[in-house]
Formats: structure tokens, C-alpha cells, sequence
């Protein structure tokens, strides 16, 4: 059998740049269809001199009709409303979608409060939310997979055991989240701009980011609870990595060594997700360039928990999941092209 | 009248070298005497090739017998317990000390738990806590006084116009702090070297870091309320700079606009603290190199205060509050020597 | 005598923020018009928010005939061409004038060769080369100071002693420099973008850049020989610095601990030029924030000198040295505003 | 056939870290044996976080008794002087060594005068120079290769084509050689502490690197000619990469796209060496973590060749071409497990 070909829109962005990473080694499928509007008429090396050498393609501009019909499966890193916009012109089509964009995580209700109108809501109950190890199952029989946002990704890994084992208060939850620049994607602005962001850090968008909603809405679906959080981004001088440090009040009086069996327990089948031994907590240097989500545990005196979980943002938090649940949508192995350590230093 | 002679002991790391900084440019001191133990017997510029130029003084064993007779006041950044021996052998002379270290910052009882056994604990009390801005008459009249540390002078800051007018709750403060790596010294070790540090972020000593009792003591005095904190610090890739964000749950509704009134009003008369414009969150590169600290604010809807504080870890905390306290001691304009803008970027 | 008034004009980029560091703490001077084109309207201090507190002033859009009558002395940060216009319109004032853009560096036949057409070519001779070391007694009776560009101060600073001496084969000098960030402005730009940029390095305009010809004519100028330079600029991931490695090869056996001997000599009464001991080369962060250059030596066996020079090119390369020219021009202490020493770490 | 067994010595630095992110995923050869000294005992996890789950082994100390015989393939990342001292004790077994440190890359006279006596100068021409594209032939009959250093790795594929092709001056060549952090290993030093390096930039071992006489010794042999180098290497603020910008005195006038296309014809079968377009010049963020050396050419007007080359120093410099040299001596595919694309950012 021959390898599936995959299209991916909005190519010329780092989640682009990180899937092209791994699709190009990946053994079961090929890449033949690129996007992207601002550079459409160059080739990929042009945009991405690191890549020369590895793929020999135009880029595209964007339009439904002219994605090949033989391509198998969509990646589409576009902005949001757009991406929802091509997928609903695509459904039709016999075809796997991995949406890295925000348009299907949010229930429509949601999605109207914190975006806008959405172009297609009557397709949001067809995606399953992709955070594969919560929802592996659905992940297997979906069409439309919506891939999650970087900060719920490592807040939601963080969180599920707890949540699951109904042992924290669900209404008081503080997420103090920290970020790599390339989170912000590659579009030139003075916020980004070197000089303003090296040997600085801030917390931006306080109480008022997108990813809020995603995290509580995700965790209340899994844990069947009404969660609600306090969530603080913030910017850190460094190309990769998300760390965030999620305070639970406890409800019952548990150890640090007994919440780390129950992480451990939680998680012993999952290839991506690594429990750190007690008094350690993860660096984020120690994911780079891979699919692994770190947590380590404190349990201070005051029985509130201390969850440290850390991520590559453009891997686990975007392209890295998005080849994992395409493992998982296509019957492939899980980890497959993924399977690379991470690059220390 | 002459210029007061200066003695820095310790003054071969990164706070001796930042109060170098500042008092050869002060027009009522000078320089006249540094130690610092491994490189005794060089000159000051070999160990800090910056200052060459600027001082032309070798570096001298520490021995408070060969403290010269004529210096007027002392400086001390030592490791704690030789900091609290040298400055009890010193106490008897005619001179103003300021302990850079964390000997003279706790209680007795508090310090005997972190730090053990106390050289000369009949000291502690003749110490004054110097968090300038909240202790100024106590500094004024101090012989000694014990320099606040760089997370505890973000914190209290960020958390004193709360506490002050009984609006939080004191006992569920959440304190998420992010510092630069030169708080951690000079000292070459695997941790801080430099491709551990780089592109990484980690959290470290959580629920266990000795600046936790000290904010709790510091802010307990100062409101009378039995203050306690949750303190996460975690280490940053840059040089300077930390970011304290704190999380508050407010005992009534106030807003954000509100709160920002209660700041402004509460520091009206600090020159060394900012109130940030709402919807604006400061960024540790607008303080760098200066003695100030800068406070954003924000109230989520569920009433929990977000309070940022930026501060130079090794200006405003450790060697800028230093001056700023030995100009209050000695009755010098408090700026003095203070006054250049940040250095951005 | 009350203060001078000093008018910025391109307050709102990095070298009109590192003016105002050194102006608003200089005793003889206030600075009383600031101008900004894209920024106009807006207050400094919300383009710049560690400027805070220092200064009161609305950015005003550029109009020579909006420059208040009462301006003693103009600093012009502005594009090449744009800076040279208004210039000409402010010439028949009674001020000095201080340009920190190309438009008076070159001879009228290099400038249009490199440049293009000069609005005013006839002011060129009017104007003063403002390499302080080198031209001090001209730049003390100058109406119009052309400051130097960052790459030409480097590279300057480090062959002066060279050329004068006569010891150097003045027609095959390699120039390789190595700049930080900030040289680059702060207009964003994908080539200057965070992750760009960020743990990356390259090398740019290859024998092309416009600091070439002015490296190039300034020395010739200045020693008598036709002096030509291969150039090669590298963007490094720093905010501020550069060194430059310049390779010459002697036309007389010298020794590296005689040549040190010259430099020494040449730069004995010079307060802002260090000279650094023999085997060891200074890194850029001993002058960070300063308006030092620092200079290290190695001859090599096959007697090809190698001299390494560092400024921070946001001040000896910008701004600082547009202070120490000013003061000169105005008979002020040339060290004024400037004694601070440099910022470490 | 089953998998070699491959044992690593000193697996606890960054290049013994980096070999194993390549041996791991390597489909014919399986990791069974690691040594390091100092954290002899502990699992390699410990020692390296991002590894856990990868390998479940323990460093043990550095016997070459003790090193199992069904062991295939040796890779030695030591100091120089030891590694001798245990490639002689290994040499009669029946396997294949790949040595990573100095002690078989220079000839025995060379050796003595840079780095002192030599344990066993016998073994030292039986050892093959293995920078992979100038000596494959070699290689592929070698039982014994001398991975070559980073600097010389950048600066002899920069170098090998124009004195190939007799067109260079080889007695004038400048090589000004730029390198992250990395390359100085993982033992703690002040030289390498974070506030040390960070933010700066410098040059050190100006004429005096060890580097320097393997460079010409390897191009000199390649090349039949009697090649000379200034070399000066600087220390770049970043982790990894290496960029050398190298001056050539052509002999004879060639255009910048001649001279391009010279290199392309070069170099037209090698995977790992790629020629950037005209006017465009190599960072080392678009080679980083990958295999690759990219080159970029400038022509200036003095006919001065520039040659921009650069590559990642702990993978085209070290553990990418030890694993690419083992492959060509195992018969495997040259670029097994080197496929990966570059990761940026």
C-alpha cells in the first residue's frame, strides 16, 4: 500500500515548519500539498532555508478547490475562522482533518463569547477535542480532530488525575503559565521584536486569554465537574517550551509521595507523559524537540497541590500532537516519528 | 566635610560588583576598602574587568580585626553565619552597617528553623527589617540593617497596599516568583551553567525556599495580620530582573480600576514605585539596572487579585536598596546615586 | 547659568531612549522637545515605560519650523536623507547640532555612491567627523557634529594606533564585526523577530555595508594612507555590543607585548579606551551600558596582529559617544553624564 | 542479523548526550554500555532527564577491562590522553572505535607539540582522519577514526574546495570562527557560568588553539599544499552552532556566482553539505541539531574570498559525524539516523 499524502495549510508559520519536522520521516505517509498566503509563489526551502533539501514544493495560496483531490489528510495551521471556513468546504470529502487552529476546541456557545461568529457551528459537534491521552478513543473514529491549544495542553495533563480522582477543589484553580516566544508565531511585530522580548518577562492578557475557556471547558467535559481556573500567561526569553504551574487546593490530605503514585498510576501506559521523582520538577529544556509532557509534585504544608508540567508549545502543545493523533486516526503506531529524545541542550 | 569611607565586604560577586556600581558614583562616599575570600590578593579589576579604571584596590582577606579604623560604614554581602559573626565583632564601633545577607531578616525562632543556630542572637533585634518604603523612620535611626531579599522585596511590595487595608486574604496569598540567574551568585556550579539555564525554565525549592518565612514575617509585622504564603520560585534565562506574580483572593468586590486607586494612592510618595497603566502589565526589562519597582494589576471576575511586581534582583533587590538605605541612614537625599533610568534594552 | 534646552528628534527608537538615559541625569542640560514620527502624539513614557517618572514630554511629529526657538542644542536621530534636510533648515540657528545618521560621515562622491543624492551637499564640509578620540580639537569649535556609525567606532578605535605608527600594511585589513540586536532598530521586521534571530548567527551585506566606505575614509583621512578594509558584519543574539576582530598584517616585526606598549601610549590620556592586559581579550559585557571601548592584542607567529575591540554600540557607538561630543562642543567636562561604570552582569 | 552493540565512554557530557539522541534511533545497533567518572553509578537518567524512558542503564567507570566483549562498536567522548590509553587497551579486539577527542587526529610530532607526549604514537597512523566527505574511502576500511574536531569540521568543508581547485592562497588564510556554548563541555566553570557568557561576546586562545594544527595538518594532507591559518575563536552567547567566516586571497579573478558554482559541483553528491543562493549566507539556526554543514560565498571586490560555513557543532561537529562515520564503516546507509530535518526554531 502505498503512503497516504497529506496537504498542510498555512505552511510557512513555526506549528507549520515543526509538522513539515516530523511528516518528512514519517515512513506511512508523503507530503504534496503546501499553503500559505503571504508567501505563495515561493518554495518551502526559500521560506524555511533549514528545510532545503528535504521537500521540493511551492507554496500554494490557499483555496479549498485547489487542494488535490488525492490528498488523504489535512493538517490546516491557519488563523482561526479561516480554518473553519476551509474545513467546512472539505468535510465532504474522504478525508482525515486535523484542525491546530482554535475553531473547533469550544463548544458554539463559547466560541461566540471569546471569537466571534463562528462560519460553521453545525460542524463542531463532528470534531473530537484531540487531547489524545483524555480522548484516544474518540480520537480513533473521528473524521475532524480539533488539536488543542498549547497552555490547556500542559495545563490539562497537569490536571486530569487530580480532577479525575475528584481530590481537588475544581473552583479554585491557579494556573500560572509560562511561555516560549514561539508561541506567538511568526508574524514581525514590536512585541516580538527581539530586543523588546530577550532578558525581559511579563505576564500579558491576564484573566482575558482564549486558551481559559478551552481549559475549563475541556476539564469540566473529562472530569464531569464545573471547573473553573485563574489562568496568567506570560512571556519567557527563549525560542521553545511551556511550563505551567498549576496551584490545587487539596480536599483531602494527601502526600507528595501518594499524589505522585497516583500521577504514575494515572499515566503508566502513556509514552508521552513522564512523571518526575519527588523533589524534582522539570525543566522545559528537557522536552525540547519532542512530544513529552514533564510533571513534577509538591504538596506544601498548607495541603495546596504544586503541579509543574512542561512542554515544547510547537510540538506537544501543536504539530507533535497533531502527528500523534493522525497515528491514532490512521491505525498507525502511536508514537511513530516521534519517537526521537529530545535535544538537550 | 570629607566623603564617609566605604568598606564592601564580599565583594567579588554579582551584589558587591552592583554596589560598586553605585557608590563610586555617589558624590558623599568613597571606596576605601573590599574583601573577598577566594580572591584575596588581587585587584578589584581582575575579578571584574568592567571597573577597571574605577578602583584601584586590592581585594583583602576578611578579618574584622583588619577592617581599617576610619571606615564610616559597611557594606555586607557574605554567605549567612560569617556575615552575622564578622558584623558581631564590628557592632562595637562607631559605624552604620548594612547586612546584604539573610542573618538579621528573620526572628530568632524563625531563624534558627531555616538557617540554624544564630552566631549572636541578642543582634537580631537591634536590626531593623530595611524594605525602605514601609520602614523608613526604623531605617533613619538604625545602626544596622538587615537588606531585604530579591523575591521578599517583589512580594512585599506587590502585596503591602493589600494587606494595609485589610481588603485580602491573608491567609491564601499564592506567590509565583521568576527570577534572573544572577541571583544565584557567582558560583560555578552544574546548575547554572550556562547550557543548563539556557532555553529552559524550571521551578526549584518549591513550598521550601528560605525567602517564603521571611515574607511571611516581613508582611505579618508590617499588617498585623498572621500572614502565610504558597512561594514557587522558578529560575528564568536571562541575567537580571525577577517577576513576582501574585495571587490574591480579595475579602470584597473591588475593581481593577479600584485597586490601581488604592496603589497609586498607597505610593504616591515613592520615587521608586510605579503603578502601571490598567490593561498594562510591567516587563522586568523596564526596571533593568535601576532601583525600581513596577506593579501591574488585575482583578479577575471571580475576585482573585493579580498582582505583578518587577524589580532588578540585584538593584531594588539587593544592592540599589542597599544605597537607598544607607542614604536614609546617613541622611542623604534618598535617591542619591539612584538617579540614572533603566538601561532598556 | 541656567541649563541648555536640548531637543531629541527619533525620540522613539533605541538610540534616542539611550540618549535620554545620559541626558535627563546630565547637570547642564534639560531636554525639552522630543519628536517621533509614528509615535507623535503619544507620551515618551508610553513608548518607553522605564522612562516612567523621568521626563513629561509629548512626542511632537518633525517639523524643523515646530523646533522651538529657545533649543540650544539638536540631537538628530533620524533616516539618512530625512536627517539631512532637516539639518539644513535648522542650520542658520545659533545651536549645535549633533547627527547620529550617515548623512555627514561621508564625503559628498561616497555618499552618493553609497547613499545616493544628498539634499544638502554643501553642508558636508561644514560638519565634523565626531570620532572624539581623533578629532577632538575640531569637534570643540564644530557647529555640526557628524557622529560616527557602531562599526566604524570599533573598527576605528582599534587601528588608529596601527595607522599613525605607520607599522601596518594598510591596504589587506580584514574587519570581521559582530554585532548585537539593537543596532538594528526597533522597527519590526521578520529578519529581527525573536526566534529568528534567538540562538542563531550569521553574517550579512558581505563587503556591502554602507560602514565600510565611512571605515574606510575615516581612517584615510585621519593617517594619510588609502586605507582599505574587507568588511564582514555578524548579527549575534544579544541586546547590545559589538566586537570586532581586525586582522593586519605588520610590515615590521612587533611583539604582542610592544604593540600592547603603543596602544597603551597612544590611548594614555583617553578616560573612555581601556587597554587589556596581555593573553586576555575583553568580551562586550565588561562596556555594556558604558561608553567604554576596550581593546586586546595578539600578535600571531606569522605576524598578523589581531586586535579585538569592544563598545557598547548603543553608547561609544551611538549615543554615549553623541554626550561626550556634546560636551566637548559645549566646553563642559568630557565625562559628564557618563562616569557611571558599566552594567555587569 | 541482529543489533551491534555499541558501548559509549563518557556518556555524561553533551557529546556523549547527543550521540545517544542518534544511537537510540538507530535501527541497527543497540546502546548497552555506558561509562562516565564522575557520576559513575547513577542511571543515565539521572544524569540526563530528558532521557528517561529512552535507556535504562547505569554509567559505569572506565575500564577498558570491564567493557563487555560482545561490545562491536566503541565510541569514546574522553579527555585526550585517557582516550588513548583505552583505545590501545581495546585495539586488538575485534571491533570498530570511533574516537571523539584529539588523540588520533594529529601527526605524533604535531601531537607532542600541542599536546604533550602522545601514550601510544604507534596507534596514531593507524587511525583515519574522519572528516566524512574528504576521506570516505578511507573510512570505510577503517577500524580505528578520529572524529575531527568542531572548528576544523566547519573550516576544512569551508576551505577544501578552493584548495582543491588551487585557486586560494594557501599561506594567507584567515578562519574567524564563532561557537555556542556547548562546545566547552558540561564541567562547571566560571568561564561558562551564565552571567559570565550571557549577553557578551568574545574572542579567546587567539593564535594558540589547538584547533589551529589540525586544521592545517588535515587541509594540508587533503590538499598536497602547505596550508596556513590565522585562526581566532570567539564564544557566542547561544547553545549550539558553529558559524566560521573564512578570508581567502583568490590567485586568480573569479566572480561570486563562478566560485558558487564551483562549490556546488563539489560538493553535488554529499547529503550533508549544502550551498546557499547567491547573496544569501548561512545562519547556524537553519543546521541546528541536524547533520548538515551549509556554506555561503562572497566575492569582494579585492578579490578576498569570504566563505561562510556553518554547522552544529555537537552534531556535524561531533556526535552527527561520528554516527555518519560508523555508518560508512558498518556498511549501513551514510545518513541512518541523521535523517531528521534541522530543528527551528
Amino acid at each position: 500500500m502505498g503512503k497516504k499524502k497529506v496537504a498542510v495549510l498555512g505552511a510557512s508559520g513555526y506549528t507549520g515548519s515543526d509538522l513539515l519536522r516530523f511528516l518528512l520521516v514519517h515512513p506511512n505517509v508523503e507530503v504534496t500539498h503546501l499553503t500559505a498566503e503571504k508567501h505563495a509563489g515561493k518554495m518551502i526551502s526559500d521560506v524555511f532555508p533549514h528545510l532545503k533539501g528535504f521537500l521540493d514544493l511551492e507554496l500554494k495560496p490557499l483555496k479549498s478547490k485547489s487542494i488535490p483531490k488525492d490528498i488523504d489528510i489535512v493538517f490546516a495551521a491557519l488563523p482561526h475562522g479561516t480554518s473553519a471556513q476551509v474545513i467546512s468546504e472539505l468535510f465532504e470529502r474522504d478525508i482525515k482533518i486535523i484542525d491546530l487552529g482554535a475553531d473547533f476546541r469550544l463548544s458554539s456557545k463559547n466560541y461566540k463569547k471569546w471569537y466571534g461568529e463562528h462560519p460553521c457551528p453545525e460542524l463542531i459537534k463532528k470534531a473530537v477535542y484531540g487531547l489524545t491521552e483524555l480522548n484516544r478513543d474518540k480520537v480513533k473514529k473521528a473524521k475532524l480532530v480539533a488539536n488543542p491549544g498549547c497552555y490547556p495542553t500542559s495545563s490539562i495533563l497537569g490536571l486530569a488525575p487530580v480532577l479525575k480522582n475528584k481530590i481537588a477543589d475544581q473552583a479554585s484553580i491557579i494556573i500560572d503559565s509560562k511561555s516560549g516566544v514561539s508561541g506567538a508565531g511568526r508574524s514581525p511585530s514590536l512585541d516580538y521584536h527581539y530586543c523588546e522580548v530577550n532578558e525581559g518577562l511579563k505576564a500579558y492578557k491576564i484573566g482575558e486569554h482564549r486558551h481559559m475557556p478551552e481549559i475549563e471547558e475541556a476539564l469540566s467535559n473529562y472530569s464531569g465537574l464545573k471547573v473553573q481556573v485563574s489562568f496568567t500567561p506570560h512571556l519567557i526569553p527563549m525560542d521553545r517550551g511551556i511550563l505551567s504551574t498549576i496551584y490545587v487546593n487539596l480536599n483531602k490530605r494527601v502526600t507528595t509521595k501518594k499524589l505522585l503514585d497516583i500521577y504514575q498510576e494515572y499515566y503508566k501506559d502513556e509514552k508521552f507523559v513522564r512523571i518526575s521523582p519527588e523533589k524534582l520538577y522539570p525543566s522545559t529544556n528537557q522536552v525540547r524537540g519532542s512530544n513529552y509532557c514533564d510533571i513534577g509534585i509538591k504538596v506544601n504544608s498548607n495541603n495546596t497541590a504544586v503541579i509543574v508540567s512542561v512542554i515544547d508549545n510547537l510540538v506537544k502543545g501543536a504539530s507533535g500532537q497533531a502527528v500523534q493523533n493522525m497515528n491514532v486516526m490512521m491505525g498507525y503506531e502511536e508514537t511513530t516519528a516521534l519517537e526521537m529524545p529530545p535535544v538537550f541542550p
